[in-house]
């Protein structure tokens, strides 16, 4: 049914710079003052990155039989949400590296340092800057979806009601999905079911997945069956990429994930794969397990020993299965949508969420 | 022209209570959980608070000539706008107190103690339950704008241009304030002009004022021109209670102010205060106040000095005769709008912001 790999690769690429070139093209930022401010809201989306949410819109949108262009500022307003909960997302885990180079309040603190702060304040400065830094995005992507009308086809009232569900629904089910993310990492492993955190995955990151289709088929002028359809879709993939998102520090190396392996161990992250090896865990295992997870001060060579425990124990291998099933349920909706390029495109970007490796 | 001051407060109490009242029984934030991201996201609420921009909404819509109960939900997305801006205004600013209580990133935090975290740890944990808790704030008054058209007079289009208008001007300006703010508490005080004091304050605490009196005049219907004329009003009379806010810790005691009165000279903010005492301060004065201003750790004693020298060196009285300029500029422009009772209630709100103590 899907597509080459390459030819995936090349379709999810064109759409993301596209997408990319909307943005540039754009002048929101420019009311943005301090300079150092317009710099941590823009500096991720200036290192590229992968625009899996733009391209989704792009290619929903074309699968419900619209024309791609028509939901550009959409797409653009993915990649801004997506953008603003990394910046404040990456000072929730305490992250230095995202896409190869230093995180926002990294960076901030490292300007301060170098005008001669002492090293709290600057890492102060550092995560004030983030946070104003992110807190920019909603009121940009509010601008992105403002300008749908421009295309001469969205109404405002259709601009307004993915405004409104991006704002009012879909953000707020990001901000739970993190909020419980970090409640479940200070959870007893034994309280932490598969359906708990499958649910937190769903809402941190399949929720935002979901928008994108919905966007995508709503500007192509679909039915409200096609619309759910391809939400639900998008939903299902989203959750699935998660899942393997949580086993690439496993098997991938830090250079080509751009920040580092050990950083989920470190904050105690509850993902499948934790719950997969837990399962299977011996009792002495177990008290490992719990006294090393979440440990932010954790030699080295206790969390590679933690590391090769959960690939032992068949963490790696149940998270990749829960993604399979995902998987599978998405694809069994897809061929419910009407058949096209934009549906092999479609399912060939739901195939790269399962087997990407970064 | 005005009314006398207690009739005031109590006229600007009754539109706080029902911009409160229409919080209240709203149901956004069912959907938020877990309960510590929806206590953190309304904590502050709560708390009370003056209420004085929910006010001007509702003013400036009778002002205009339009029924008070039109605009509840634009006041209601004001006060949230105000509140999500202070929960990460107090991380920036580390501030402990706000309106008698802990603030968010310090109640998070002690909450965090409680349950055994290391201080370090709890500290993080608060700071990212303050990130999280405010970036609620932007979804919550985008949902209530979207439920403008309930009044059964506002079109979609309004409420989306006035949706529009807050997240993508309003907030930015905040925002860029802000950030200006933190910068400007790190440039050396020759090079600080009262010009960029006056502009970074009106973006900070201006824009949302004009906001507020925009939106009131929108929704009674008004002219251009009154709607210019209320929004300029309210910029005018925003930035002078932001004059008058910066000499409250000189002149009011930290029960009344709910908040440590050195906090913004441990910040090294730079306000008017401190620009009227410079510009009148002798050499050995100076390299005083450039030494202890900002400093984080600076003794009470000094703190105590330094406060005492600003008042000597005239930075108070500086600070009053400017918010009395913006007072009587905003008054002149207020004199041209339609005679009436909200007209008084509106000119007595201006009075209440250059005079009010906490």
């Amino acid at each position: 049914m899907t597509a080459p790999m390459d030819a995936i690769l090349a379709g999810i690429a064109a759409r993301a710079a596209a997408a990319r070139a909307y943005l540039a093209a754009d002048d929101f930022l420019d009311r943005i003052t301090p300079p150092s401010l317009r710099e941590a809201a823009s500096a991720y989306l200036q290192r590229g990155g992968k625009g899996l949410r733009p391209a989704v819109v792009l290619l929903a949108c074309g699968a419900a039989g619209g024309r791609e262009e028509w939901a550009l500022a959409a797409a653009a307003a993915a990649e801004v949400t997506h953008n603003w909960t990394l910046i404040h997302d990456d000072v929730l885990d305490r992250d230095e590296q995202r896409r190869g180079a230093p995180t926002v309040h990294a960076w901030g603190a490292a300007q301060a340092e170098e005008v001669g702060l002492a090293p709290a304040e600057a890492r102060h400065y550092g995560v004030a800057l983030a946070i104003l830094g992110g807190d920019v995005g909603p009121s940009w992507a509010a601008h992105l979806l403002a300008r749908l009308p421009e295309n001469g086809v969205t109404s405002a009232a259709d601009a307004f009601a993915l405004a409104t569900s991006l704002a009012a629904t879909t953000v707020p089910a990001i901000l739970t999905g993190e909020a419980e993310d970090v409640e479940l990492s200070r959870a007893p492993l034994d309280d932490v079911t598969l359906e708990r955190v499958e649910g937190m995955l769903a809402r941190k990151t399949g929720a935002l997945y979901a928008w994108c289709a919905a966007a995508g088929a709503t500007l192509a002028g679909a039915s409200y069956d096609i619309i759910l359809k391809l939400k639900e879709f998008a939903l299902l993939c989203g959750t699935a990429f998660q899942h393997v998102d949580d086993t690439l520090p496993f098997v991938s190396d830090e250079a080509r994930l751009g920040k580092p392996a050990a950083s989920d161990l470190r904050e105690g992250k509850r993902t499948a794969v934790i719950l997969g090896a837990w399962a299977r865990a011996s009792a002495p295992e177990r008290v490992f397990i719990a006294r090393t997870l979440g440990r932010g001060d954790a030699p080295p060579a206790e969390l590679a020993e933690l590391k090769e425990l959960l690939c032992r124990r068949g963490g790696v291998a149940f998270a990749r299965a829960r993604a399979g099933e995902y998987y599978e349920r998405a694809q069994g909706i897809l061929a419910a949508a009407p058949p096209g390029e934009a549906r092999e495109l479609l399912a060939g970007w739901a195939e790269y969420m399962l087997t990407r490796d970064r």
